[in-house]
C-alpha cells in the first residue's frame, strides 16, 4: 500500500496518491496533474478513482482533467449539485488491493464536504488513517465562514462532523488533511505535516472547547474572502474541464514587454523584495514567487495577458504552474534576461528605498510626518503593531487606495517585508510616488525589541 | 550565436536549433518538439522560423506542431506542393542577429531538397557552415533511389547539387547534415558528427568519383524502401498537424495485457535479445528498444493498439517518443512489472535457445540439417556470410515467410544478434516452433576467426 | 517541523531526517550519506545530531562518515561499548526548534537498542511519534534471535520494551521503525509505511499475545543469520570511519572482463532472471539488482574485486550504492555495452532453460528423474511446496552444494523466479551442468492452481 | 568517434572529451572533474590520456585529480619543467580507435604551449580538427603579454605557430580552442563556438596582418594580469594534486553569519545587481554569480573562510564549483533563507540607490558635484565614455581606492551595471558612504543615444 503526499506550495494544498494491488486513487488532485501520472507509471498502477473532499474554493481542481487522461471515475459529496462526477455518502465504500476507503459525510466547512476513512483489509477493522479535506487540520479546524447567513448552523455542523464522525474513528487513525500550514483555508495550523486523531483530540486547541464555545469562537473568527474564490467555486462545481498542457510563455525583449504593457498586458514581477525595491518596471505588479498562490487571486485580473519578470529565466515553469492552479492561463511571455534586459534597454525603471526598523523607531520618536502603512491582516495587526501605524490589509489595498494619503511619504510594513513589497508596487501603480519599504518589518522589530501595541491584550 | 544539435537516436536524425539576437530558427524539427521550446526558454530566445530541408520520408516532421506552439513561419523547397508553409528558393535569405541563412536549391535526394548556408555577418562573406539535409552526409551522400524511373536524372542532380551548389561554399564551411551514422537515409557515413566541406571534398569516397562514375555508383546502389515511408511522405507533404502531448500508456496487469492481445492489440517487446530469448510472451513483436526507430516501420501496423513490454518500466516515455516520431500514436499500455508479471501470472511464455557461433561451425562441418537464416541486408550478406546461410532481410521476413522451411530447425543470424531476435520472434509468430538464435552472430564469427564467403570479392 | 523518510531499497532500511528551527537530526543514517546533506542544503538546516537506534547488523551505518562531514554528535545506547560517539539512556532528551527527542531504552532486539520519542513543544506533552529502530515494526516486532543462549531473556526484554516503554506513549503516537516490509530484520511486516501505536496495539498480531505466548513464539521463530552480519556488527561497534566518495567503476571491454576473472576478480550479474537465463558469463554470480542488498552478504567475498554486468550501463551508480551499504568497496569495473559486448567478442556464454510450471506438474505426474530444488526459506517451504521438492535455502546453497545430485538435471524453484536464478548460477559455478529454472515459480503455481503440500497444516 | 565539449561558464573555458573504440582522452580538464567520469560511464569508455595545451593561468587544471581517479597518463609541452606528467613534442602522436592525435609545438601564448591535431584514421591524412589551446581562438589569437621582457619575441612565436604549424593543417580542419567569448585570455572572440582554420584564415582580423603588423599589434595590446594568475601558474606547474569532493558549505543563520564575519570570514554576495543595490550586508563582497570566475581572482583572498549569500539556496553547488575552479576551497557556509534571513534578524543592512542614465545626463549638463566612476577596462573606456567620468578598472579599484574622492557622492558605471555593483560594494567596504549605481550603464546610454567621448577616434 503506497501513499504519496503531493504538495502544492504556496497554497499549502495537500493531495494524496494512494495505490495498492494494481490500482490507485487520487484525493483532491491539482490541475497540473502530470505528477499523478508520473507516480502511476513509476509504480505500475492505474488510477481508477478520484475523490474530491469538497468543492474547493482556493484552486482549480484537476479532477476532470485527470479523469480524462486516465479514465478514472470522480466522486464527491452529494449536498450540492455538481456538473460532473458521482455523488457519494455515508453508505459508500471503495475497495482495491487491501485498501478500503469509506466515505463520511462531514459538512461544516461546506455542506457537501466529505472525509474518507482508510482501512487496511490485511489487518482489521480500525481505520489506519482519514482524509479530512478542509474539515480538520493539524492543530486547527476548517473555516466556517462561507455561509454568513447560517454562521451558527455551519459552525455546529463542523463541530458535529469532527466529534461524531471523524474522532470516533479512533485515536490510532492518522490525519491527512487537504492543507498544511500557510493555507488561506485555516490559521494556526501546525508546521508539522503528521498527526493523528488521538493527538488532535488531546492537543488541538480547537477541540478542547465544548460545542457552544466552539461555535462562538468560529462565528467570531475573521477570514478574508479572496475575490478569485468565486471563480474557483464556479469552475469546481460546473467542472473545470480538461487541461492539456502547461502554457509555454515566450521569451520577450524589453521592447516586446513594453509593447505588451502598451496594449493592455500586465507585468507580474516575482523577484525577491529587495530586488524589486532595487529596480522595477513602472506599472508592474509585484508578488515574490512563493507568494503568488496566496496573493495573485486578490487583484490579478483574468482577462489580461500576463508577462512574467523572474529572478531567473528557469523559474518560468514554476511560475506558470502556480498561476494555472488558480486558473490563470493567459501567460504569454517572460522578460528574457530578467531585469538587466530592461535596464540595458535604456527604459525607465523605478525603485523603493529600504528603511530599517531602527529608522522607523526614530521617526516615531521624532513625530515625523509620514504614513506607516501596515498591510498585515487584521488579526496580525491586533496582536501587535507599531504606534500610529495605519492598517490596510494588502489584499484590500487596491480597493481602499483612497484611504492612503497621497501627500505624505508612505512606508509599507508587514511581517517580514514580503507583503510590504506587494503593497509598495500597488501604491506606485496608483500614483503614490514617495514609497519606502521596511525590509524585515515586524520580525526585525521583534528581533531588536520594539515595543508594540497589542489590542487583544488590551 | 548559439547552435545546438538535437539528436534523435535510432533514426540518427539531426535537427538544429540556431539562435542569435533574440530569435531562433529550427531546422528539421522532430515531432515531439518540447526540446526546442526548452532550449528557447533556457536561452531566452523566440523561435520565429522553421526550415525543412526536404519532405522527410523516415519520420513525421514536427514543423506544424512547433509552428502552432510558437507562431513561427515554416519554409521548404518549392519543387513540390506542400499543404502548409512557405516555399523558398535560391534567391531567399533570412537574417536575425548576426545570422544570415541563405537557401540553396539542391535537388537529388528529392526534387524539393534545399540546403541552407550559414553566414556570420559579424565576420564576413564566407559561409561558416551549411545545413545539407539528406544531400551530403559526413562520409557519404544521400540516397537517390526514390524515383526509380528517373534514376540517372536524380543521381546527376545530386552530383550537381553537391559540386555546383554546396562545395563552392568553400572548404572552410562546417557540414551539418540531417542524419548521422546509422540512418536508413544513407550508408557508409562516418561515426563522427563533425566535418567540413573541405574535409569531405578531399576524403569523402563518393566525392572522389567523376560525374559519370558517381551516377553509375548511385544507380547501382541497393536500398530498402521501408513500408512506412509512404505514410511519412504523405503526412509530411500534406502537413502532420499539431501534436499536443505525448501519449501516456497505462499500467497493465498480465491479465489486462492478455485481454489486450485477445481483442486485437499487439505487444511490442523492447527488451534485450538475451532477455527475450530467455522468456517472451507468445505472439509478441520483438524489437530491442534502440532498434525501434529503424525496424518498427517495416511491419508494425498503424491500426492496432500497442502495448509495451520494457526492460524497465521507466523506459515508457523513451519508447513512446521513438514510436510517435514514426507516427505511432496508439500506445495504450505497458506491462507493469515487466516480464516477471507475466511469468508469475502462470501464463505461458516461450523461449529461444541461444547458440554460440562455435556450435554453428560444428554444424556446418557435420552437415547438420537445419536452416541458418541470415537476416542482414543484401549488402552485408554479400560482403561475407557463412556457408549455406539463407539470406532474407529482416525487414522482408514477414512477407517472405513462406521461403523459410517449416520442417527444419531455424537459427537466426545477423550482425550482432539484435536483428536476429526480431527475426526469431517473427518466425515464432508465423508458427515456426524450432527457432534458435546466434547471439553475437557475425561479430562473434569474426572474433573467433570464422572463414566466410565474400561474394563481392569473387 | 520537517520529517523526511529516506528509504534504502532492498534492505527496506528507513532512516529519518528531522529538522526544525535551524537544526536537524538524522536517525540511523546510511553509509552513502550525501542525501542527508542534500536535504539539509535544500532546507537551510544544519545537521547537529545523529542517533543510532542500535548497532545495526545488516548494513554499515553512516554515522561517523556523516558526523565527519557535518560536525554533528553521534548518540547510541549504552548497553555495549562503542568505539565512537556518545552513550545515552532514559534520562536523556534533546531539544531544537519545537522538537524534543526523548530517549527510551528498549532492549530486546539487541541489548543497547533505544527508541526515540518525538514531542512537538508547540503543542504539548503527548508524543507525536516514536522512532522504534528494530524493536517494533508495522505489523511485526523485531528479531530476538541474536543471543541464542539467552533466547527467553531477550524475548522477554523485547516484550517489556514494547509494552512498558513504547506503547505507554499513547495510541496517538505515529510509528517510525527502522525497516519496512522486505527486510531481513523481521517478517510479516505490513506493506504499508504508516501506522500508529494505537493501530499496532489493536491489530499487530504479535501484540495480541500475552507475555508468555509472545516469548514462546519468538523463541520458536526461525531466522537466517547472514554471514556478513558479523562484519557489519564489528564495523558498526568499532566505527566504520569516513566515507569520502562512491567508487567509480571503470568501463571494461569483454577482454578486460575476462582478464579480471582470470586474475581472481568476480563478476556480479544483476540483470533480470530471464536475461541471465538467456545468456550469461560462465563463472559469474547472479543477483537481480533489487535483490543485491538481501543476498550479496550470503556469499560475495569481501577480498575480491567485483566487476558488474548490468541491465543498462546507467545502473552503475545504483549498483555501487547497494554494495557499499553492505561494505563492498572493491568495485573495479563494469562491462561496457552489457551482455552484447560479451556475445560479440566471441567468448563463450552459458544459458539456463526456462521451464513453465505446467511442465513441472507433468514431470511430477510422470515421475521424471530430476531434482526440483526449492531454494525458498524453510518457513516458506513448510507453508506449501510441490511434491518431491528438495529444500535448500538459496543462502545456504553454496555450503550445502554436495547435497545436490550431480547426476540428475536440476530445476531451481523459489517464490517468483528471482532467487531461483541466483541458485541456478551457483549450481553452474559448482560444476552442475544440467540446470533449468522455473520462472514464475510458486506464484505461477498458485495462479494455475497447483496442489501443494503444506507441512504446517499437517 | 565521440567529441563532447565541456564548457565552464564565466571562464569561458572549453575542455574536450574525445572517445573512440573503448578509450577516451580529455583535453584541458577542469578541477571538478566528475563530468568527465559521467560521460565515460555513459559512453562505456575508459579515460586513458589527459592533454594540457599549456600551463593554464586562469584556472586550476584537473589533470592530476582526473588521472588519480582514472589511471590516465598526463601529457604537456616540454618547454618548461612540470612537477608531474609527461612531456611531448612535435614527434609525438597517440592512437586509439580511429583517432590519431598529433602534437604540434605552438609557443607564443606560453613557451610550452602545444596544439593537438585530430585525424580520423578511417578516412585519411588530412586533419579533421585541431585543439589550439590559447594559441588560436575563434576570431582572435591568444594573449602574448605574459613575458613583457620578451614581448616581440613571443608575439613572433605566436605568429609563427599559427602560420607555420596550425594553418598548414588545411582549411578543412575544425578549430577547437580552449576558450570562447568572454574569457580573460583573449578579446574580440566570436560569440560563435564553431569555426575552421579556413574560416579563420580568411576572416579572423588578426590573421589578415603581416608578421610585423601582427607583432606590433600584439605588443601594443593591453591586458590585465589578474593577481590570482600567479597562484594558478604555480599550482598548474607543480601539480594541483587530487580533488576528492566538492566542499559542502553549511547552512548558516544570520547570527552565525555575523559571527563568521566577526572572526575574520568574508561574505561573498552573488545576487543580481539590483538585489544587492536594494539591500546588502555591510562589509560583504559583491559579485553577481556568473561573474565570479572573472572577478573573484582580483581581490578575494585565499586565506579567509568564505560564506555565500545567494539568489536562491539551490545555487550553492554552482557557486562552489565556480570558486573551486579558481582554487578557493575554504567555502564554509551559506546564509540559509537568503537576504530575508538577514533582514528579519533585525541586523543592519545597507543599500545603493539606482540612478538612471537620464539622471546622469542631467547632472552632466548641470555640472553637479559628484564622481562618475567608470570601472570598465581601459580599452572599453577609450572606445567611448561619458564626459568627466573617472576611469578606474574594477579589478584595480581596491588598490587604487585612494584615487576616489571621499567627500563627493560616487556613482559607479560600467557596461551594463554588473561590474558597477562590484565596485559599489568595494567603495562601501572602504568607507565611502554616498554611493549610487547606474543600472544599465553604457548599454542604456547607447540605447537612449548619449553622446560619448571616443578617445580612439580622436
Amino acid at each position: 500500500m503506497l501513499l504519496e503526499i503531493v504538495r502544492s506550495t504556496g497554497l499549502s494544498h495537500l493531495s494524496y496518491f494512494l495505490g495498492d494491488g494494481n490500482e490507485a486513487a487520487v484525493i483532491d488532485p491539482r490541475r497540473d496533474y502530470d505528477i499523478y501520472l508520473d507516480i502511476a507509471t513509476r509504480e505500475g498502477l492505474r488510477i481508477t478513482r478520484i475523490f474530491e473532499t469538497h468543492r474547493n474554493e482556493d484552486y482549480v481542481i484537476g479532477s476532470q482533467a485527470l479523469a480524462s487522461a486516465t479514465g478514472a471515475e470522480i466522486y464527491h459529496g452529494r449536498a450540492i449539485g455538481f456538473g460532473y462526477g458521482n455523488s457519494v455518502g455515508d453508505e459508500d465504500s471503495f475497495d482495491f488491493g487491501n485498501v478500503r476507503l469509506r466515505v463520511l459525510e462531514t459538512p461544516g466547512h461546506t455542506f457537501e464536504s466529505i472525509s474518507i476513512a482508510l482501512y487496511d483489509q490485511a489487518f482489521g477493522d480500525d481505520a489506519v488513517a482519514v482524509f479530512t479535506g478542509d474539515t480538520l487540520f493539524i492543530g486547527d479546524v476548517g473555516r466556517a465562514d462561507f455561509f454568513p447567513d447560517r454562521a451558527h448552523e455551519v459552525a455546529g455542523l463542523l463541530y458535529d462532523s469532527i466529534f461524531q464522525k471523524i474522532l470516533p474513528l479512533g485515536d490510532q487513525a492518522i490525519l491527512y488533511p487537504a492543507h498544511g500550514a500557510g493555507s488561506v483555508c485555516g490559521s494556526g495550523m501546525a508546521s508539522r505535516e503528521f498527526s493523528t486523531l488521538g493527538y488532535e483530540r488531546r492537543l488541538n486547541p480547537r477541540l478542547q472547547l465544548d460545542r457552544d464555545a466552539f461555535i462562538t469562537s468560529k462565528v467570531n473568527e475573521h477570514h478574508y474572502y479572496i475575490p478569485y474564490f468565486k471563480r474557483m467555486e464556479q469552475l469546481n462545481q460546473e467542472g473545470a474541464g480538461e487541461f492539456n498542457a502547461l502554457p509555454r510563455p515566450r521569451a520577450l525583449t524589453a521592447d516586446q514587454l513594453a509593447e505588451h504593457q502598451k496594449v493592455g498586458g500586465l507585468v507580474l514581477d516575482t523577484r525577491d523584495p529587495e530586488a524589486i525595491a532595487g529596480s522595477f518596471i513602472p506599472g508592474s505588479f509585484a508578488i515574490p514567487l512563493h507568494m503568488v498562490p496566496a496573493f495573485a487571486g486578490w487583484y490579478l485580473p483574468y482577462d489580461r495577458d500576463i508577462a512574467l519578470l523572474l529572478r531567473r529565466d528557469d523559474e518560468v515553469e514554476q511560475a506558470v504552474r502556480l498561476l494555472v492552479r488558480l486558473g490563470y492561463d493567459r501567460i504569454s511571455g517572460f522578460l528574457a534576461g530578467g531585469m538587466m534586459a530592461w535596464q540595458t534597454s535604456g527604459r525607465h525603471y523605478d525603485d523603493v528605498t529600504a528603511v530599517h526598523v531602527d529608522t522607523l523607531l526614530k521617526r516615531i520618536n521624532s513625530g515625523a510626518d509620514y504614513t506607516l502603512l501596515d498591510v498585515r491582516s487584521l488579526n496580525e495587526f491586533k496582536q501587535g503593531h507599531l504606534p500610529d501605524a495605519q492598517p490596510i490589509y494588502v489584499g484590500e489595498l487596491a480597493e481602499r487606495i483612497t484611504e492612503v494619503s497621497k501627500t505624505r511619504p508612505v512606508t509599507t510594513f508587514c511581517g517580514s517585508g514580503q507583503r510590504a513589497i506587494i503593497a509598495a508596487a500597488l501604491l506606485k501603480q496608483h500614483g503614490i510616488e514617495q514609497v519606502e519599504i521596511c525590509l524585515g518589518s515586524m520580525q526585525a522589530c521583534k528581533a531588536v525589541g520594539c515595543s508594540v501595541i497589542n489590542e487583544q491584550a488590551a
